[in-house]
């Protein structure tokens, strides 16, 4: 069966399991007796991983990788302030926003403060799936519209509502027929700037008309800020026309902020903030916990208490004691330790480290990216720009077995999604590229046989 | 403007803020100031919890709760076991489903041997709202249906597609065109046993039928199996002949147990096993990891296997290390503990002392539940079993004020909602019925001036 290639382009396949040692042929033999089909492994050779900390992680072996991907982890694996800060909570109490408990308003206070004046309600879910979904449900109650904007590899999430807003479900998914997709900003291909902002409102534009010829209204333009599943696509200057086409079609914009947020993309913090615009509803996730779940969603007052005054919600995990500890903790690092400019700052040494590597390596297509989230597209032909999916994951495989974990994104599964932990140091940037360097050498040598 | 009875039924009104400390004022306006109208809080003097053990919560000014309400912290708030196995866990390592991991599988094999051989694949998932979205989705899948039959006052979550099918959000909101409502078999006033099992049998098909003639076809029927927000409905004779219904009718049955499983409605574990059946799909929730947020979905292989097969689901967070540990180390504790025997015998206790509570006081109109989830009918005529809300509110704040948390549920707000802990002892027991008998007779006092 045809399955989605964003979503499984870097999986291991039972094909591959000769080559495992028996340990984890066992757990894979688990795992497709008790948790089915759904659950898929990385890598040709998956990862058994039993330990972590900073910028590491450990295998049953006693492997060590630099892990160059995960980034629930953004602030590095296992902090001891998270640690200490959910153990003082479970401790002493655990409980929901039925109750009136400080905590929840502290954070809420400090995290409101790191966006834009207009964007001064927040309320609390358990992930970027629910924090989606309910931004959708919240842009269709404030326009009366159902349609759908997003662009044409997106992902939002595993609820009902926004996988049937995720073409990265694969050409056999059906999406549904509130959705309209617009092609993605690639200033790779379609040149960059002011001419791309342009062209991707008009992409809008008409994806907003193509909704209301099929007599739906429009609700909503739904976007990752740094559009990862359509290849880490980082032009800065896309989201405002795209805003104004969006307000023009009648519909809100919503920031999906669930993988460029909290510091991932640079200083901005946000990521919708390199664009410079202030988007209508705004989405947060996975680094929010590191490692809890926690998520939230942020708007604008007049949309957000608008629906909380006529439809209820109540979300028994979201806004409770033990989350709310978790992503207090992971903001007063990021803050304290000033991670957004170290994000901004490593982020530009290790493109700059890339792209002298691309001066050796004719298969690097592209450098792109923002703080400390990296897209290298991998071509068979730099004239042409064509994308060689076989090339990238050879090399995502041939990392994994050099102690280095990244994947792939993209439409055509070719663009290497580097997303070092905000911690990295610069001898983590220079393991990082060294081993990249020896990665495509390797991979070049093997290609030409 | 109209709210939903069932999720605002014991909520504070800000017409009621005279009344309290400067303190809690002071919070009040900050929640209302960044959470937004969503955020409702219980009771009409809200309590300001800071610190929780075992049974007991305590409020800023030192004051001194029983908890016979809260349910996610079934095995007792702040239960060291999974405190320490959460520390352990987030100090090792915190990643997710992509990589091996022994854990999740551990979990995940003991957790279905708490289940029928049938039902014997796993899904992970952060909230009951997920759970029961994806099980819908994969009922949908499996039968090539839409069609969702639920009970009168349901309430299944807060996706989007989970809140269409959740009429206790009220009569203002627009439930989903696939949805049909039937009764909830309330044995008080429908006759119990065989003849209940065949009125509500009637029902369903019935809903199914309108389905149909409104050209919907079939997919699932979705149901708590305590039927909580219907006002706790316990008689076990109903969800056979339903199941057989809704095979009938060529859909699944979900089995939500976010409520009643985990051995809070006794020893049977699960609700579905109470009514000795084997749902198609079970979803699960609350109480699965003391307060770090962790939730599953569990199914016949047929079924999940088809669906995983064909749709791309990956869950970041669930099935991941750290909400994994905690929900291993609540299953170890309930499992060592021995506490669904305890929640069956507590439970015969509690309702044996409400039932003599009854002789004295007429405003009791019925006592029913299972194990630790006790609902007693508010009534002003036994005879006629008029509902009186009124007095179940009066019932429920003044127990506050003795001390003692509880809530109400019900299409007329007029059944009290009591889930102690799974770890009370005898004299939390005792102290219960005591409070309850004080606040009887206060209330009643109250009424006749």
């Amino acid at each position: 069966m045809t399955r989605s290639t964003i979503l499984d382009g870097n999986s291991f396949s039972t094909t591959d399991a000769d080559h495992l040692p028996p340990e984890d042929h066992a757990l894979i033999a688990r795992r497709q007796r008790v948790l089915g089909p759904s659950y898929r492994l990385f890598y040709r050779r998956p990862v058994h991983l039993v330990r972590s900390a900073g910028t590491r992680v450990w295998d049953a072996e006693g492997r060590e990788y630099l892990d160059a991907y995960n980034n629930v982890a953004s602030i590095g694996h296992a902090h001891p302030a998270v640690v200490e800060a959910v153990h003082r909570q479970m401790g002493t109490l655990s409980t929901h926003s039925r109750y009136l408990q400080r905590g929840v308003l502290d954070y809420a206070e400090q995290l409101l403060a790191t966006f834009p004046q207009d964007l001064d309600t927040v309320m609390f879910t358990n992930s970027g799936s629910e924090s989606n979904d309910l931004a959708l449900r919240i842009a269709r109650h404030a326009t009366g519209g159902t349609g759908v904007v997003v662009t044409a590899e997106a992902y939002h999430g595993t609820t009902s509502l926004v996988a049937d807003v995720s073409p990265a479900m694969g050409k056999d998914y059906v999406l549904g027929s509130f959705t309209e997709l617009a092609a993605a900003p690639d200033a790779y291909r379609q040149g960059s700037g002011h001419q791309l902002g342009a062209w991707f409102a008009a992409q809008i534009t008409a994806a907003f008309h193509r909704l209301r010829a099929r007599g739906i209204r429009p609700a909503a333009f739904l976007a990752d800020t740094i559009f990862a599943s359509d290849g880490v696509l980082s032009d800065p200057a896309v989201l405002a026309p795209a805003l104004r086409a969006t307000h023009q079609a009648g519909a809100l914009f919503i920031a999906d902020e669930v993988q460029p947020g909290f510091a991932r993309t640079g200083s901005a913090f946000w990521g919708f903030a390199r664009h410079d615009v202030v988007p209508d509803l705004v989405t947060l996730g996975k680094p929010m916990g590191n490692g809890i779940p926690v998520s939230a969603m942020v708007g604008r007052r007049d949309i957000v208490g608008h629906f909380g005054a006529t439809v209820p919600y109540f979300n028994t995990f979201g806004g409770s004691s033990v989350p709310i500890a978790a992503a207090q903790a992971v903001l007063d690092v990021i803050q304290q330790e000033n991670l957004p400019a170290r994000s901004e700052t490593l982020g530009e040494l290790l493109r700059a480290g890339v792209r002298s590597l691309a001066e050796r390596h004719p298969a690097i297509g592209d450098v792109r990216g923002a703080g400390l989230f990296l897209g290298v597209e991998i071509v068979s032909d730099r004239q042409a720009r064509t994308p060689d999916s076989v090339h990238a994951l050879e090399l995502v495989n041939t990392l994994r077995d050099l102690g280095v974990l990244i994947s792939v994104a993209g439409p055509h599964n070719n663009v290497l999604k580097i997303r070092p932990q905000l911690v990295y140091t610069e001898a983590d940037i220079a393991l990082l590229l060294e081993r990249l360097d020896e990665a495509l050498t390797l991979c070049a040598a093997t290609a030409t046989v």
